[in-house]
């Protein structure tokens, strides 16, 4: 550990460059501060009404932030691979219509400036975590971006990609465990909350949790979503579908609006008792 | 989840099979109940002196059963291997004259009578989870056995593992979690509260957690202490050390009983939390 | 590579404790040699006819041994478990009558004086490579053991686990890689040949591979077979069933006799390109 | 395997759709032919006459092509981050006047038209194997592209990646096994021969090994580069440097030409045992 936490002390990433937890605010929404982000929403942005209806029940619940994917990385070329633009225009209006920030994948940093229009925070997935092109041109934006670990990225790999981040100029950046591969096959992932916790430990960096792709599976999102608020992060983005059953990607792993809901209310508890809020 | 929750189902570990949580008592103190369980302790057995002092202080500091390798399975035939037969005659007096139930590993079918004679709960570790002779041999005594999961093992092979004692005629299994093997390098292990989460959704079995081994980082214990109390799960197996620089084994990830006493507060509102109690 | 050669070097496997290589002989059967040793045989026994259908069979393609299993590792406790030692005995039987040495795997350190008795060579199975235990009581007899690598144990800990059986001094061990657990689901192990060649370079024991157990797939045997001999290895231990659709154990990864006949010809210019014979 | 070769049959890349087996010509140079590929040069292109000295070098001892890195994905921003367009265009100069074609690394797919002028083969990293968007790009190009598997990408996913060029109208893709993550660290990565040999019997495209990253280890580049062979692969890309000891990257696992020059002697007669020739 000592080693390590040395080695750290020398990257931007570090609370020795920066002693002060950093807290990022995107249209009044704060991560990394005493109140928990919840961000919430579908894996892919379908339709607009599904969208719209997933955000009125996510906000109703008091998720702070509205997820929803446009560009979508999916392993076969033949699976659908997302509306595109005319998704990321769907996700800002709605999002400005329920006054909820929106966060969306990029993966090509020739889309960077169009994510960057419509989106409040960029997001970079776990298959684009070693994109150093991306990242540098990241880098260079005037946006918060949030950086998903990458599936067998090590801790420190995964502060070093954040560092490429930082070294360019932009300081908001926002770490997010999502699992990484195991020979475990009962889950999709093996979520690693000990990398949260250490990222935390050494990083002035909010960071958050993604029980969804973290499990793969609808019911281990519950107490993992409370695992990871009492091992000290800042928040979770959470999938939810109103049918599941018929999502076009990940639907095993969203919850419904209604599981949603009776979620936020159990995370209540255990928030209060790490001193943090969830709304 | 459907197919192998219906595999699960026609398994002794089930639900289906046992409706009813097992809870499972030794002198007083009881695994899988409102109370949690929180096992605490050297790694080793060293000294009477050295086990008397930690007992002391994780008694007072509110753990209600004492751990010790008497045993030890090393990866080298040239480190430390426990005191043996002495080392459980004096986990045994050390727990008696403290009131406290023990606990410790089990690594020789041949062993069975003088562990059993001396400890109130015999631990599988992870290094023998694969070891079904000694597996079919603890089936048919009458102690608890707390089966740790091997490093690579499965969710389902650790509850196959599990079944080869409920096959054997003995019910009082106590799962426990402890960090499986992954590229990362920044801890020992990756704790898996997912597994433990997912293996009190599927079986009636007690399902503890060890965040010593499981991230053998003194710093991440107390965050994934909680984190596991948050996932659901019954109860913890923590090393405490008086001095943990001068440890026969696992200095590295020994609390002192000053940290755990401090952990055990900290553990308070989240147990509560949780609807659950930590003494 | 420098700190780990060290580290080795203290070591009784290393090169430096015993500069000649070991050649280990068995019943006029070299393993070491400049002879590949090749070992043959079903997964577990079943009866004596189809045993000694597959010796016969073998021996005529020229496997030097005969392997086959009495005590089986089962994940399950419901599944079959192997004869026990009515299979040992009819392995001896069929391995005198045919000329052959036999090897079978060994669970129980209570086993070992039957097993002994019948067996030419006792096999540690992966499951097994941990049971500080098994190995120690095997380091104090007079047979030759052949350790297979845990499915996620490193290289140092297989090392370190011959290691004990030398320091029990019982010099004649066989080191055997079988592949190691990975997340890909398409091959049941990943099969670790620079594993196996780095034993080769750092150790004077010899060392076998399993191309059967090492990818679970029958058609990937006999590429891996010859990838094994092309990258150094002592020989290969290969599971063959005359009926591999009927075999109550393993049936996917075995080979007919004919398929089997068919490699030991294609293995024949592989160990000539390397210098060595098949028979 | 049955179920996989089911699932492989209906993509582009299986024998099914293209039943010859695909040869790739650049320069006079063949890759899937009777003839081996030997790709060597150095990790990283430093300076005109260091490559200049280690073409001629690897030239003279037999290597049908030439790599060097001119943009490098390195772990940290402060690394040596590649020569860029000078490094292409010192490779471009320097393969013609040694008559070999060259290949070097595509990191950004706005890079894609200059890295097309300069090489006559794309190669897609391990980092980026999941990156869809570079993939698509150059599935629009007439060049061929060597796709390295992922650290942590399965078989499927490899040949999903691969799928994704191909179903973008540019059939010449070779394959590059180079290794995955374990939790072993006495090697770099694992080298995985089973996913090599499983991509030769499922697709028509030509397979190569990369011994140099697959195991990180200068003295096991020679066994593991004959073990490919052995197992059928189309080639080998290997690297080279003459002060290893210097190298900007990667030296530890970079032979001297020396050392390649030996090591090609050693392949010829495995190469021809497998009825293949190395020059």
């Amino acid at each position: 550990m000592n080693a390590l936490a040395e080695k750290v002390s020398k990257m931007l990433v570090s609370k020795e460059a920066h002693p002060q937890m950093t807290e990022i605010e995107v249209k009044g929404c704060v991560i990394g501060g005493k109140q928990l982000v919840i961000i919430a929403g579908p894996c892919a942005i379908e339709t607009e009404e599904l969208l719209k209806e997933t955000a009125f029940k996510v906000r109703g619940a008091g998720a702070g932030m509205l997820r929803g994917g446009a560009f979508k990385p999916r392993t076969s070329p033949y699976s659908f691979q997302g509306l595109g633009v005319v998704g990321l225009e769907t996700l800002a209006k709605i999002g400005e219509s329920m006054n909820m920030p929106v966060i969306t994948e990029i993966m090509d940093s020739e889309d960077i400036p169009i994510v960057a229009e419509h989106a409040d925070i960029l997001q970079v997935g776990a298959r684009n975590m070693h994109n150093f092109s991306l990242l540098k041109k990241l880098g260079r934006i005037d946006k918060p971006v949030m950086l998903k670990r990458g599936m067998s990225a090590t801790i420190e790999e995964w502060l070093l990609a954040a560092e490429y981040i930082l070294a360019g100029g932009n300081g908001q950046v926002i770490l997010c465990e999502r699992g990484i591969r195991s020979a475990e096959r009962w889950t999709r992932n093996t979520l690693d909350l000990s990398a949260a916790a250490l990222a935390k430990e050494l990083t002035h960096l909010p960071v958050i949790v993604d029980p969804s792709h973290g499990t793969g599976v609808r019911s281990l999102v519950a107490p993992m979503a409370k695992a990871a608020i009492a091992a000290g992060t800042d928040g979770l983005i959470i999938e939810v579908h109103p049918h599941p059953e018929k999502a076009l990607s990940d639907g095993e792993q969203s919850l419904t609006p209604k599981q949603f809901s009776l979620l936020m209310r159990e995370l209540e508890p255990v928030a209060n008792a790490m001193g943090r809020r969830v709304r």
